[in-house]
């Protein structure tokens, strides 16, 4: 009865790491994939206003022009994005799922950086493209040059995730201006995950969408305010693209839920700063905590290091950990390789310091 | 650059009304396909109560346990339902993208009674699914002999919409255990949107999930606790199906709202049998309104009525409607003929009344 898209479709290793980690009684868990801070209480004040004051019908699908505008003119003022037409979406996730869907003819080539977000190879397979990865190892750089060895005439779309889930790693900015001038030689479309824009340290950010005009640029306000159940994302992109998108979503996604709309509206007012320079505490804390003892590269964005196991594989290396209680991602669930693993530093600073403390122990074995 | 899938893909006729909704300055809306009551209080105070207590990060994929649980009991309490497993959805629409696209093959030949709601006829061609349409006119019921006339070799699925959105018939009972004996007969999958079925009156509801374990019964939150913007659904069926449907929203709606999952456990608490019975009488007000001027079936559930136009075809009797201030939805949007418009008592009796006088006033011209 299964459809043959979904042959070999797999559960995500997160999952796996989830279950396990029911079962310890009080892990060490540097696994998790969203803020360990709570939606700021302004913008939860508004959310509870707007499901009290009835705001819990249907919106448009493209969602409400109070949202959609400010979310524009923010990407304008401070991103410089070419493009005017947006929609919100129910998390980047949702941005991603209608855009492969709208975009992706099977045999169509899809560029995507390895290690990558483990949902991109995921839904191309769903649409029927071809992935072609760009290694990035061993500094996770997407660099102009790589991108260009990787083109074939079936070449279609990029993809960028900068600051990029797992490495952490922030794409220079003159590559970006590199990247789209090679984009716009080669006709490609860029699809720009931007979900952690905000949590970018020491460095400019530099966005695709600001130099190519031929970019979807996908932001979300799950990573940002901690609103990751709330599902509300957007995307700015071409008006043809991004109609088809809004065309598909009504069948599908319907719209970003309602209150989570309103509650947008006011968190693009709230200055996150703080939360974003201890984030940046957090990963010179585990960065100068680990450094002497893996090989690491020292990330500029995020809230993810990804070290390259000291022996063995990803998994046994998850493996061992989780036998000292630890939590941490093989780094084969992002990736073709499987000599990293993922961690996030998204924990309190006394989780952090215990798992350095095991992750060195644990190096110190070999 | 758009795929193929999004040839002949179009916006919803409802988005053509709702637009033209904006410009008419006190417009007799007939056309909202959801309830006119907000959600009850003690629904909105558990969603509040959610957020401010931090529930507001990613859930697991399949939904919180509670919920889940109380759902499936519910299911099987009320309505008999055999299968075990159970994912919660965003909205039955997330539960049927999830399903066709983990279900259909190119080729793959769908039933879907006509008329039928919009979204079924884009998602099954969005998966490249052959539909076959079940002709239900006049009387809209989808009765054993229709159906088996209908099958191919190449049938794969029967889909089930009762109460139906447009027509508000409810499939009979003795019709559901002979159709559900049919599709074990030929190795049919039968999914059922019973996203309606707590708006039944007059009649006794038998879902197909209690006679045939091959069933995907997808339920809603949305029209049973007018919570639409909330994003809240779920769907029973054979633990094969729920285990790929729910590997694919890990991917794609990550998890249905987080609030809205604990609000949600709450609501199954509430009786909503007052606001059933104020829709039951407006049901009556409109039927008794109309009949001696319109061809129209008297419908035993949801909040809708599909009237034959009195002449020329829906579009252009929905045009004149307009002209009078009046919004109903041409019946081809839900139909491959055009003989017929959808009405919506979801709507105060002011409202109605002016309606049913547009309407009579309308068919005297002709």
């Amino acid at each position: 009865m299964i459809a043959d898209r979904m042959q070999g479709f797999q559960a995500s290793g997160i999952r796996k790491v989830f279950d396990l980690a029911q079962k310890i009684k009080n892990p060490i868990n540097l696994s998790i994939g969203q803020p360990d801070f709570d939606v700021p209480d302004e913008i939860k004040r508004e959310a509870v206003r707007a499901i009290e004051s009835g705001f819990n019908r249907y919106t448009i699908t493209q969602g409400i022009p109070e949202l959609s505008e400010k979310v524009l003119q923010e990407a304008k003022t401070e991103h410089g994005i070419i493009c005017n037409s947006i929609m919100m979406t129910s998390g980047v996730a949702g941005a991603l799922t209608l855009a492969f869907l709208v975009l992706i003819n099977p045999g169509d080539e899809i560029l995507v950086p390895d290690p990558y977000f483990v949902s991109f190879k995921h839904l191309i397979k769903l649409c029927g493209g071809d992935i072609k990865f760009i290694d990035t190892y061993p500094d996770f750089e997407l660099t102009p040059d790589r991108v260009l060895s990787s083109i074939s005439p079936r070449s279609k779309i990029l993809l960028i995730n900068s600051p990029s889930n797992p490495t952490g790693v922030v794409c220079k900015p003159q590559h970006i201006i590199e990247i789209c001038e090679i984009a716009n030689k080669h006709n490609l479309l860029i699809i720009s995950d931007e979900i952690y824009r905000k949590f970018v340290y020491d460095t400019s950010y530099q966005s695709a969408g600001k130099f190519y005009e031929n970019t979807l640029t996908c932001n979300g306000f799950s990573k940002s305010y901690a609103m990751t159940g709330w599902r509300l994302g957007s995307v700015i992109g071409p008006k043809k693209i991004i109609n088809e998108m809004i065309k598909l979503q009504q069948y599908t996604y319907i719209c970003a839920p309602s209150f989570a709309q309103m509650a947008g509206v006011k968190a693009l007012d709230i200055d996150m700063s703080m939360y974003i320079e201890a984030y940046k505490k957090k990963r010179d804390f585990v960065y100068n905590g680990l450094k002497d003892r893996y090989k690491l590269i020292k990330p500029e964005g995020a809230f993810y290091l990804f070290p390259q196991v000291p022996m063995g594989t990803d998994e046994e290396f998850a493996t061992r950990a989780i036998e000292e209680d630890l939590l941490i991602i093989p780094g084969s669930v992002f990736s073709e390789k499987n000599s990293h693993f993922r961690l996030s530093y998204a924990a309190s600073f006394e989780t952090l310091e215990r798992g350095i403390n095991v992750l060195n122990s644990m190096s110190l074995l070999h």
